[in-house]
């Protein structure tokens, strides 16, 4: 049976396109017309819904996956998380890989309850995590993947510039940490590589490090990478190219505002925010094409 | 102005209790008229809080605080977010100190979101944050408990068997990471010390390995303790006392299902959830108290 990650592999390879677009709103990013109906948490949180709404319909064709990160819908409160669920049942719906960005970490059954949230239903492919609990903090997500056929993506070498404070550390190995964790997320992985050679444990490698990620490329073969840092944060497709391997395969890279709120650049100045977040996921499938040789 | 922790510390000196209550219910914890009330995730997540309210209401003149566990709630989508706002909301009006035990960790305007999420409003005094991403991901929380006069707990060395995967692991400087992670709390922490010399920036340390939290409690004074692990976890009295420092400060020791489903065992067979709770939380604090000797 193929997994997860062999099916996103698919979905990028036949659309030639290695993008995420990551589904971050916020009400800033709202045209004025739909910014005034957010009065309070509630109406906040349909209105947010209602714009991922009309990206979702405007990209569905051109990008295999979107990445829906759970903080700012929270930040509204149980209305906030319905938001994120309709979003994602939403997208399900239209035929994209739903990634919950949630980075959620804890142990045993308190993990298993997380498992039980992210992974049993229906809206979401994958989830990200923290591994700093080591492998009790993994195994529930493991397992709820291998009987759901779903994914994680465990944080590896993050793409902001303190991220170095703790995961650049050198061990007595003299290895740098975030190496090690490559290692432990290959070995956590092993048991659920597929088809195309990827696990459905996955890693998140900045695009804003392409030196470290080409180290983790090179070394952990059958870890598929999800690859934020892309756009906003600096990173250009020459440096997420790092992250794939020799056939153009191996991650995917992730755009939120770069994409989503494209509309608010003078590139794209007078479009709707729709119709610039698709002209932005052309561009970066360009770009990514472009650097990668597809 | 006194900041969170001298508040929660002058609770548990009043209290002589320097115990959290954890509320973390399952479905399996509750009595058999509740648990049939709960048909969908809607009527599991009311089940889950009134049997949270009796908790409260049976503890509150005798522990400072409560901790509420997210992932419990989370599993109920929405409605058990909903639950949990109304949990710490109920726990806030009957004078508890809340902790949201979430564990969340990003960085940037993401982090920016989840402190809005949990630092904003009323319900909850703190939360638990993983410091994988580095100050970046640490300073918007820090920003927002210096605003709104709360506290963070930082992932320092839990109480979980496979935390020695990555927590322990030897840094180049022979220290293991734990430890270089308890002086960057103590640093990040540093502009936050209150009255009763603890930062609003504390630390999560597990009672299951008191050498390592003697270690963490000798070298950095200023940092104050949530310790999880006692009870279920194999944790005591004694094994908790390696975080308070000489005078029976500096920590709080959480307990959840070895107070909460305390009627499930033969010891408070036969006496109601709630009361249960109520004499396992006496007993509690009556080892704490003799480990201490308070």
């Amino acid at each position: 049976m193929k997994n997860i990650t062999d099916i996103l592999e698919e979905r990028i390879k036949s659309l030639k396109n290695p993008t995420v677009v990551g589904l971050d709103p916020r009400l800033d990013y709202l045209p004025d017309a739909l910014k005034k109906t957010a009065t309070d948490s509630a109406s906040a949180a349909q209105a947010l819904e209602e714009y991922n709404r009309r990206i979702i319909d405007s990209i569905k064709d051109i990008v295999p996956a979107v990445k829906i990160q759970s903080a700012f819908y929270e930040m509204y409160g149980y209305h906030g998380v319905a938001a994120m669920e309709q979003t994602a049942a939403y997208a399900k719906k239209n035929g994209l890989i739903v990634m919950a960005d949630v980075k959620r970490n804890d142990i045993g059954t308190t993990a298993e309850a997380y498992a039980a949230a992210f992974l049993d239903g229906d809206n979401y492919d994958y989830i990200t995590v923290n591994p700093y609990p080591g492998y009790d903090g993994i195994k529930p997500f493991a397992d709820a993947c291998a009987k759901n056929n779903k994914g994680i993506f465990v944080l590896a070498r993050m793409s902001n510039p303190s991220a170095a404070d703790i995961q650049n550390m050198t061990l007595a190995t003299g290895e740098p940490l975030y190496m090690h964790i490559g290692g432990l997320i290959e070995q956590w992985g092993r048991s659920m590589v597929g088809e195309s050679g990827y696990s459905a444990i996955g890693a998140v490698v900045g695009a804003t490090n392409p030196t470290e990620a080409a180290a983790l490329r090179a070394k952990f073969k059958s870890v598929f990478f999800l690859v934020p840092g892309y756009g906003a944060q600096g990173g250009k497709g020459k440096d997420a190219a790092a992250s794939f391997d020799g056939n153009g395969g191996g991650a995917i890279v992730n755009n939120s505002r770069g994409i989503i709120a494209a509309y608010k650049t003078d590139k794209y100045k007078g479009m709707t925010y729709y119709a610039a977040a698709r002209e932005a996921a052309v561009a970066m499938a360009d770009d990514l094409r472009a650097a990668l040789g597809l």
